[in-house]
């Protein structure tokens, strides 16, 4: 069993950002990223915190807008208004899910679509699906793409098994892998768990975006799986998992993504990746 | 084996049709439908004759734009315009493939989207895929849904494979089912025929969109099957077949679309539903 980790995928992009941003630099100008939060979620400061470090290390700065979780609509429109006109901002990350009382479809739609870097508006979107290249992908559905990439995976011709139909990752996801020629069967909530189990040992690779803890058991590989596992899950014990059961699966697979230490950094560094490429096209 | 016949489809959409267009009648409005054709392709021609017949049955105006193959881009663009701003247009349809040497992703994406009622426009194909509802789906991906819909053939939790991955049908009837709840494999050009035959087989459902003579033949079936049979393709002595070899299989399957006399009257008769529709939203 080969380990997937994210690291060497993730140092490859940061590289290549770090050299963008150093030439943009020495032309008196840099990257910014925008980062929008509504409300205090522990795990989205957590990502806060991380992003700003890395942006940190690769020369690009970081403007955040902070905004109390009992701000109305009308706010967070406003705020994001002003990032969408500030020339200095490059590219905007809002951490989602927004307060309930917030109609989340609605204000994503309201990021620039040149400024949408973790490509959350229909715009980025729907430029997945009809292959317009519209925007830049979700920075998620990218990374598990990167990471079978970078580790020589064959994608074209395979069988792919996308767990998750959201805009998020599933769709996005699975939209990329056709692009690229994989045959890909989208499974979700609905999908029966023997015609999940019996799709998931015939797959060549898994890409499990459920969020949910062991959605993958031994019940679901047959040896010659690649699983990229995208979920992010806390077990009893507060300890991060993927939604594989790592230590039943690793025994009967090809490769599989730790997490955490797998798709997480590919994520980020690619969001910087396309802050400065944001950043270019100004 | 059970024939899934369109014209019952056809005609309960049909009937709709014809009471939503009287009622505009009594109010002094006529729905109408312009068709932009370009060149005199014979099966476009043949379809145009046919639409404009079931219009006429309907009461439904037919405004028909016709143009030399010759026309450059600008001249395909300025009588979309002239469509686009005609008040009395309430749908258009545009004829594909257009001559080569027209960009036909710029000029569909001219189509007026609350004109496009045959989809084809990246905001209604967007649509689709972030469920925004931001258009009138392709009437062909739609007719697919409504004949399976129609004979009481369950979609939820159900094994669906989909053969071919074109934004006119094979992506926008994926996203549909994946709505519906479906399990949906998307199957294509290069999906190994090994693969094919599996996914086939172990499928409930296959909604096949290949365009190719006997891309489903004996192999591919197991008794179980619902086919709808999308494509339209002519055997060696002219005759109209569909993707299936219909004689090798029609003992094997559940049940499937015959060819001619399927999917297509149902999607003619939601192309009249679409502009129906457009005309009450003025």
């Amino acid at each position: 069993m080969e380990l997937l980790k994210g690291k060497p995928v993730a140092d490859r992009i940061k590289e290549q950002v770090a050299k963008l941003a150093e030439a943009m630099l020495d032309e008196g100008k840099i990257a910014t990223l925008g980062i929008l939060r509504v409300g205090a979620n522990d795990s989205d400061i957590a990502y806060e915190n991380s992003a700003a470090k890395v942006a940190n290390t690769l020369g690009i700065a970081v403007e955040k807008y902070i905004m109390d979780a009992k701000s109305t609509e009308e706010d967070v429109l406003d705020v994001l208004k002003v990032m969408n006109e500030d020339e200095k901002i490059n590219g905007i990350l809002m951490f989602r899910p927004l307060p309930k009382h917030i109609d989340e479809d609605k204000v994503r739609n309201h990021i620039a679509p040149e400024k949408d870097v973790d490509g959350i508006s229909d715009v980025a979107l729907s430029g997945l699906f009809t292959g317009n290249k519209s925007g830049y992908p979700p920075c998620t559905a990218e990374a598990a793409i990167c990471i079978l990439e970078h580790y020589g995976i064959e994608i074209s011709g395979k069988k792919v098994v996308v767990i998750g139909r959201s805009l998020v990752i599933g769709k996005p996801v699975a939209m990329m892998l056709l692009e690229k020629n994989a045959t890909v069967t989208v499974c979700h909530s609905r999908t029966t768990s023997e015609d999940l189990e019996k799709l998931c040992k015939d797959a060549d690779i898994i890409v499990s975006a459920a969020g949910k803890l062991n959605t993958l058991t031994e019940k679901h590989v047959s040896g010659k799986q690649v699983i990229v596992d995208v979920g992010i899950n806390f077990d009893e014990e507060g300890k991060m998992q993927g939604d594989a059961d790592f230590e039943a699966v690793k025994g009967n697979v090809s490769a599989i993504t730790p997490v955490p230490g797998g798709v997480g950094s590919v994520t980020t560094a690619l969001l910087m990746y396309h802050t400065v490429m944001a950043a270019q096209n100004v």
